[in-house]
């Protein structure tokens, strides 16, 4: 069975359980002072090119959206996304369940335009009666979507001239970052770290066993985050746990003969083996794209009775139908995915 | 430097950071059905002797507390509790931020009395203004307490009791459960699931890098358990970090002759040496214990000059000061406190 | 100046302020259980044909809204409604501060259709994620619309019919249920009461100072409504203050030729008005209605010149801008609309 | 029957319910912007002698009490108060509802001693562990207390100066301030509206239908608390329901030869009696007072066979068991008690 079904189907990056144990024996700090963490807050302030970045390590993706979403609103305020944003389907609800309101624009292939944002945001402050509506406080966008396309750097540009405009915090829910970083033309880190009032780097997608790091680049973080965090459940008492996944993660390795982090080099794999299946599903096999994305995530239309085929021998989701016989199909790469897997893979889907 | 600072002070157990690289090619299931969390739950329910047990596993002791206390109680209903209880004291307020009253009685040695919890019942619903108070709908206790006490099974029988005739629900928080099981003269898993309504057995503390597991023996958890749990911020992705760890756990190791959960015999070693400390303390210094504590958690009352002078060499926590020259201080051992350590501790309080 | 700008910007109906003297020297018990609110909980279960209708009195419609739905649903469940809808737009937020999503469906006219309400449910149940969604516990809708439109008994019926077999509530809010009753050809409160799981009948835009009558027609509340009601902040301490006046509301006056309560006739009063404003506004000067109400509200297309030169004497609300010149305006009568007004604007309005 | 049970038996004061009659045909803003309410404000300030000071009317006392606290606490702050306040004991739990811990103090005669809140503030700043723990935002105390006892001026700057040095806002719940400013010797509105960083003037138990006034002295309310307050469910459409009442409550009347607003002139009403109420069972009966409060709630301690006596032919409240044969109970007067009845108290009594 090869599987494609997830990016979180798998361990932790060798060099991350390498970590857990060069370190196993080492007494720490605890609630997110230990040793590891702040060395890993380092590493990361360095690979943003932000000195003052403030940064905080928590075990998950929905935990990490509420917790930072609540934390900086105002409890009047809303967050604006695009309609099929993560937050907005697939949380169980766990950002209203906190007391804010999703407010959803519409997509365009996952993500949000930069005129639909600001024609919302002209009404609603030109509407008299705004008061008695949600206000917004905060557009939350992920990178890469959840149909795996990207923004360009003048995309994310616009949009974030617009949050300044109207006084709105700019999130970046980065759970498959290193997916995205590894196959944007124009936005890495630093960008982001400009951009973004606050962005997290998802490391449960990309090489850890869990945990993402939030990041305020500007080093502007409400008070008391360390009450907040721990008020929402999401404070770690051995806090080492993240920190020594995100220290080995963003400790420079050699990848393509220059030096960079672990991670954004395990999201460079991810994405040419996704490239590869590309070509093999469209160029080879001369199925149809359901979506035009360059990441990690590939979606594919397939007939259903060769999808059913297909679910014998490879792991991975049906999306949504698309017609009576037809049926788009996501197939994820991860760090963890080999070369060796694709090419079985295409064996034996030329084989079919 | 001796660490006696606290139980999570440290990594993970040998076995279980082996079980992590046991386990890291293969692909599994997420959410909570990864095949190592299955085999978790199967190993739980035995060693308890509750084979309809319903577990789910999370990451840490604040955030299992809020998360499974605000889903048992109705909205209306409160939690009551000793006051030194974790809930009412050091989380931040996490179960009120739910929306839930903490009502706190008077706690003796760190336990709740019996006879107080059936008085204050006694009270409440024969209050004629019960309405427009908050209503119990739960009993929370620690096994150990904050103290490092424990309840004998007759102590919590007769918790049990009242809990039962007030229609109550029984939680144990049981964040050091390994050390409370090895220093107990009658509490048993299988008891604890026998008289507990939910408990949730304690990883962070005790062996592993993170994660609880939450047991309702008799399977009658909520419905929609793993949504309520997501809407918390709760549900882990890649559940197999923790699933993997319970399973290390609770795989059954040879130990002092007998077969038993690893869990069990590692939280021996904790409180073995933790009485050596006791001996140590007491009976070779002749320092007065600030409350007799039978498990892991030890606390002695210190002259202020003493206290400074082991500051330097010795990790432990300042508790509370006893009177203008004397300080009560809390050692900690745990499962990865080392006979090597106690001994130099030993010499070196020996030589002062 | 003649007044339209809502139905809410006067006092009470003479008979509610006769009632509060008549009444005012009385003692009575309080929090629910007073004399009045008793009797006219008597009264509205006569009027609903509902004799084991359980009622409670809330001060206010957002109010009412907010607690309502989130005593009823489960907190993990979310609220389906047409994205016209007063908790989805014009609430700020209140319901999602209760921790629930409001899952907003196109809307027609200001209604929910039944065929997209059907669609969504067949999608979510067929979900393989639906877990990670949030789950729908219930369907709201007003009656009449914010647009000031009518569902008709078929399309309750329909509703109702989707809402059982997906185990749904049907909530409708009354807020202007008087002028909706008075103007539906099929709709009555038994009806109402029949097909509804819960509603609100509305006082305050209906002839009261303020007050909204809840109603549970089969009796099957939750639990202890009295202390979810104050935990909300809704519980009104001097609870006559509401009782009193649905006791005047509903006692049955002779209207027409035969009795019915005076809720009832007050609502004709506003209909009969606003559909003379409609001939005014259509047949004598020729205006496009911006949408087609039959109820108090009425929604007219107006040159802008005009529209300006009308709110020098006319209390109106611009609604929204239809194009470059032209904006939709909304007119209001109430109960308190009086025929010399309505005269006095013909009158206006022919003269310009 | 005379009705001694509470100070909201009752309807309302008679000129509040002129003013609804001399008022009801004007039309007006709705949503706390009308005339009357903008007046009403005004009277206030005059009376407090703050100019500045930013007003809100809402609808109930526990509504008030949640909403206000709510806004003005950050999301981990807690609440500080004696054990027998209104809102740790008798609301139930909405303060806890809105996410914050209610954090009691010891009371004596339902008071807050300065030294018990100096002690606690003290220890929790020192504490380092305080982030752990819900920090302090807001000192909440009652005028009169629960038990109908006063602050004096002094004990009221007390307060006040520990407040300031520890960043505490001064909360005054003032559901019963009319009886408590007849009462106390030494603290007037201008005196409170100096001290406090907010309170409400109880319109509910001195004289209105329904209704509190929120007073931010020092305009200093939190932004867009329009939004707030709808949010809680407390923005009343209908706005005038309440800036009726408390413009007829503060238009100054002639009272014992001087000016100043029926408010004041009504309280005083009630305390009279109260201390007449206090000569008959103290003086004349020789019963002993639960507690010596000077306000319009009476405590005594009567036998229970003479208590069952008393209640076939008056109102009143049993408060609480005081030994097998004693009941403290309560005897509450208001604006609405008379002379009249008062006196046949005494007759009835003296008969017995």
């Amino acid at each position: 069975m090869i599987h494609l079904e997830s990016d979180y189907n798998n361990g932790a990056h060798e060099t991350v359980l390498n970590h857990f144990w060069e370190t196993n024996n080492e007494r720490t700090q605890s609630y997110g002072d230990d040793r590891f963490s702040n060395q890993a807050r380092n590493l990361i302030r360095e690979a943003c090119g932000a000195p003052d970045a403030q940064i905080w390590f928590l075990a998950g993706g929905t935990q990490t959206n509420a917790t930072i979403i609540d934390s900086v609103l105002q409890p009047y305020e809303g967050v604006l996304c695009p309609d099929t944003a993560h937050i907005n389907v697939h949380e169980s609800g766990a950002v209203e369940f906190t007391g804010h309101k999703v407010i959803a624009l519409p997509s365009h292939d996952g993500k949000l335009a930069v005129e639909d944002l600001q024609t919302w945001c002209q009404n609603y402050f030109a509407d008299e009666t705004a008061e008695h509506m949600v206000r917004p406080g905060m557009v939350y966008i992920t990178f890469p979507t959840e149909l795996g396309t990207l923004y360009t750097a003048d995309e994310l540009r616009a949009l974030q001239e617009v949050c300044r405009s109207y006084h709105l915090l700019l999130y970046v829910d980065g759970a498959r970052l290193a997916y995205g970083l590894a196959a944007s033309q124009d936005v890495t880190l630093p960008l982001l770290a400009q951009l973004a009032d606050i962005f997290y780097i998802g490391g449960t997608k990309c090489g850890a066993l869990c945990g993402e790091a939030v990041v305020f680049p500007k080093g502007d973080a409400p008070t008391h985050m360390l009450s907040r965090i721990k008020q929402h459940g999401a404070l770690l008492a051995k806090s080492r746990v993240v920190g020594v996944q995100f220290e080995a993660l963003f400790t420079p390795v050699n990848a393509s003969g220059s030096e960079k982090p672990l991670y954004l080099a395990i999201g460079q794999n991810a994405v040419t083996l996704a490239m590869r299946l590309r070509r093999l599903f469209v160029e080879k096999l001369g199925y149809q794209p359901f979506i035009d994305s360059p990441t990690n995530q590939q979606f594919y239309i397939l007939p259903n009775d060769r999808m059913k085929q297909l679910q014998q021998v490879i792991g991975f989701e049906k999306w949504c139908p698309v017609d009576e016989n037809h049926t788009a199909c996501r197939f994820v790469t991860s760090w963890a995915t080999t070369e060796f897997e694709i090419e079985e893979m295409e064996k034996l889907l030329l084989s079919l």
